[in-house]
């Protein structure tokens, strides 16, 4: 694991020829009754390994969303650790969406919980919570500069509650803005050869303008947009921050999940067999579209 | 556990006569090694269990921190569902310092996991971060509600960059009041028999200045106030957002963990009886400085 993070990321995103992220959201009440017990470990374990086997083939990136998991206790956390490996083992790359934000020894401890070797997480990038101030995000920099991994932090999330503090105006722009011109200095240290940095952003696809914008203050900063799909952005929309390279759009991936983990195909779907098909056909939807937005 | 959660704890502060908290932030490094191996399980488990067995004689409130037992994996979850336990057995009412913000059915699940039933942590009040807006708060906010449990929001707190973002002008007042300002609405929803809300917000004993204003804006609000002792503020500034009540100030409570776990004389011991009485004495030190503050 030689390679820069960012540099691993975008090369993924173009072997793909999509910029799609699977975002793991297990929903206990939405896993088909095949993977076992509703709301069961084991159902949880079986859907989650059930979904690692087919991303693989339409995405470079996996998300798994940590508060999915801790309702389960210990457990569950081993669940996620689980298949965060499963992922890697098969060649993606594990964001793991933790939304983690502390200070000092704390900030340090929840780094190496997620970024960290076994019994840590070993996740390639974790996403972080910039309001305790830059303080909080420099144990995870050391940490991912150190071995090569990645962090993105919350800048414009896609949630209507957004506006409530990130859109505020701070001497006459956003406070989201104030946030990315924060770690914006630091960007350089996490960059690769590709001219990408694994000091990522988080931004809305729900807010394309404010993309466009991120875009400005943030030139090198690959980009985690969530809202794709099931949030109500469009695939145009979701790569809005992102720049001409090689071969179109690129600068990041769009994650994606209820609408490739719970396609109504697949909710219909009476085998495991069928279950399959139905996701393998979401997932290549979800890749195409983005490809094709990035190609336009 | 029919009480509201902010007056279990006035009450619980009441009898100890003291707002100490006593903020669990096991660091690998410190732990004796009478407890067991250095960086180990074990030695996690048997420093957590002895000073639960200490810390009820005086406080009323625990504050685990999450971030110092994720990186040990499950197990180091487990050990800390199990050291919240425990303290709860012994009366002590637990406040799970896990800093979580997300959206939606992600943040319903951090609420599930933290403040639900098993194989939930089933504390009594959890820290959240307020960046991702007034629906990152609202599913903390509905189960503490329903089970007469607390929800501190993050204000200000007691780092150095904590400036970076919080202290941001916003129409002529930092972040921070903003803030405070955005869940002041909702402080009712968990107001219990004594007045108080058992909608608790974190503010910085570091600036005592902030914290007058902060109870301005939050006046039933019961504080935590991080970063006194090992972080540099008095007993007397650690309190400055308490107000006038029977028997001296109250409001809130004050968490001290450096100061109360590794002691020079703790450090220094060579036995575990030894060991136990230098965190006794600690505990009654702090608590006695804090019960001076709130007296004078």
């Amino acid at each position: 694991m030689s390679a820069r993070f960012a540099d691993r990321l975008i090369e993924g995103v173009r072997q793909k020829n999509s910029p799609l992220c699977v975002g793991l959201d297990p929903l206990p009440d939405r896993i088909p009754v095949f993977f076992g017990e509703p709301a069961s470990v084991a159902a949880l374990q079986n859907f989650c390994q059930a979904i690692v086997e087919i991303a693989p083939k339409h995405a470079a990136v996996l998300k798994p969303q940590a508060g999915f998991f801790e309702p389960f206790g210990p457990e569950g956390v081993r669940v996620a650790m689980q298949a965060c490996a499963a992922a890697q083992a098969r060649g993606m790359l594990v964001l793991l969406d933790a939304k983690r934000g502390d200070i000092g020894t704390t900030a340090e401890g929840y780094a190496r919980a997620t970024l960290g070797a076994p019994p840590g997480f070993n996740v390639d990038c974790v996403t972080v919570n910039p309001y305790l101030g830059k303080d909080s995000i420099a144990p995870f920099l050391t940490i991912a500069e150190r071995d090569n991994k990645g962090v993105a932090v919350l800048v414009r999330t896609s949630n209507p509650g957004a506006r409530d503090l990130q859109d505020l105006q701070v001497d006459g722009a956003p406070l989201w803005r104030r946030v990315a011109e924060m770690f914006a200095p630091e960007t350089d240290r996490l960059k690769g050869n590709s001219g990408w940095s694994g000091l990522m952003s988080v931004a809305g696809a729900t807010y394309p303008e404010e993309a466009r914008a991120l875009r400005e203050t943030l030139p090198t900063s690959l980009f985690l947009v969530p809202g794709y799909g099931a949030q109500g952005a469009s695939a145009r929309d979701a790569v809005a921050g992102f720049v001409r390279g090689k071969n179109g759009l690129e600068g990041g991936v769009v994650s994606s999940s209820r609408a490739v983990l719970y396609p109504p195909t697949a909710q219909a779907a009476k085998t495991l067999a069928d279950w399959r098909i139905a996701i393998d056909a979401a997932m290549a939807q979800s890749a195409a579209e983005l490809r094709d937005a990035c190609a336009a």
